[in-house]
């Protein structure tokens, strides 16, 4: 296959890429070129962030945030990396998730903060699911990055927080809220997430590329990423999600990118008008991060997690 | 297995079906009674039709619609079976079609409306498909099916027809509505259809049963039905749909009954508001029925049809 932008120009390059739902087929350069015009348009379009701001990029050292960080930089805007280190000692996980994000600090001489769970908690991702009774380790894990980035882009005073969200993600979450039409996560799944009292921005510039093509950016700019996935990982339900949208695609091609793009544009709307919905939001007494629940989440695990041990006579 | 009900009355008899979804192993005395009371509850919650009102059944000859037939007759409904004989030579299926429904028309005691589409328009569905150029049969079938049934239904003067559609169908075509968002066709799907100026109310009491419920139905009170699908089925999309919805039901047990009664319950209200469309009626002036579009579609098809069998001198 010959690329097809090249092709127009009456010259004769091998495709690197074959992007069936774009019906696109593109050589290196011109697929990256066009994988950072896609970006920039999605940052426009959605009123993401400016090139004076500081944007913290949540990298975990998979191929998302890591292409996130490279091309985020490259584009001229000021990043900061934020990594949180889980301490998951199975297959050097968590060590070597760091090393290669801080290779890649390295290699775009961006800054990058890392929150170390151990040192700054005392306790790992995995034994705070442990000691508070969490038979599933992704959702105390997610609900914990999702506090200490939120906090550390706050302190930072950082003007959004970019997540490495891809297409498969962000349908795969829509097709589940769709399947319960749970019309409260329907109306806030967006691309953007306002900053709020307490809460920074969070911004998904990635939402409409495919794994595939974030990966084949990877590769084409030799980005070093975790390729084995979390060894906790496999409890959760959306790669059921995954799947079934991964069968659709393949039967029809580019119902993944519709689905989402026509949600935004007809979808939501609809859900957005129903569910108003108004939350009370307070600081922690704990902690002082914003709440509705009087103490937070976090908080409230911690608290848990520092009576068992202490019961147990650990600390 | 054992009967859920017998077990509970210190009884024990095996159960023929198993309802994962629904957690019930039942009986044949069990499974038929608890058949008819789901269906009586639907046709109440959705006020479809009374037992003093005449009610067209369209019928098919298979499965959904003969065991519907059945059902209503049974609950002591007013009945008229409406058969649209296509004229499929092919494996004798509209020959084999007609005369399951005329045996089940014996067998219950309750009257047949034929309309046989070689004899009335002089064209069977595979000639007006071929004839007016279009190489989908299935769409021009469902389009010359409605506008009969609901023609003789409206002539008839009766108060509502129904229709065998279960819940495989109706998850189906929520999902392909759901993956285009579109707006107007979800605010309109639902279990009832009111009448509406020339348009007879149509509705679907079986909706909430999976196929394979309404199949154990028809093997348990004997109904023949046929068992091969249409001949010339195969090249509407809904089956990619009923696959993907097939796979979430296999992994997450009663997915498909959550989406469509969720979506009844939240997601269809939210469009209801959206999509106030109107449109403007009028009686076509080639047939009377009403139309959008001065000629309806059927007309438009039949004058095209007509016009190429003039011109190559058939006629």
């Amino acid at each position: 296959m010959l690329c097809k932008i090249c092709k127009s120009k009456g010259k004769k390059e091998k495709a690197v890429i074959s992007i069936r739902h774009h019906k696109l087929a593109l050589c290196k350069e011109h697929f990256l070129e066009w994988f950072k015009k896609q970006t920039l348009k999605t940052i426009k379009q959605f009123s993401m962030f400016g090139k004076e701001e500081t944007i913290g990029v949540a990298v975990s050292g998979g191929k998302d945030s890591l292409s996130l960080w490279q091309l985020l930089t490259e584009c001229g805007f000021k990043t900061v990396g934020i990594h949180i280190a889980l301490g998951i000692d199975k297959n050097d996980y968590s060590k070597k998730s760091l090393e290669l994000c801080s290779r890649l600090s390295e290699r775009i001489n961006r800054p990058l903060i890392v929150f170390d769970m151990k040192r700054e908690i005392g306790y790992t991702i995995e034994e705070i699911a442990k000691l508070s009774g969490r038979k599933d380790v992704c959702s105390v894990c997610g609900t914990f990055k999702r506090y200490l980035i939120n906090k550390i882009a706050v302190n930072e005073k950082m003007a959004a927080v970019a997540t490495g969200h891809n297409l498969d993600d962000e349908s795969a979450v829509l097709l589940s809220n769709t399947m319960r039409w749970d019309t409260g996560y329907l109306a806030r799944q967006y691309p953007v997430l306002e900053e709020k009292e307490g809460f920074a921005k969070k911004v998904k510039p990635f939402c409409f590329f495919t794994e595939k093509e974030i990966v084949s950016y990877a590769i084409l700019k030799e980005i070093e990423f975790m390729e084995t996935g979390c060894p906790n990982a496999g409890s959760a339900t959306s790669p059921v999600y995954k799947q079934a949208l991964a069968f659709l695609e393949h039967k029809m091609p580019g119902t993944k990118l519709r689905f989402y793009r026509e949600f935004l544009k007809k979808g939501r709307p609809a859900f957005e008008k129903e569910t108003k919905e108004e939350y009370n939001l307070a600081p922690c007494r704990t902690c002082g991060m914003p709440t509705t629940a009087g103490v937070c989440s976090v908080c409230r695990i911690l608290e848990k997690v520092r009576g068992v041990n202490a019961k147990s006579g650990k600390n």
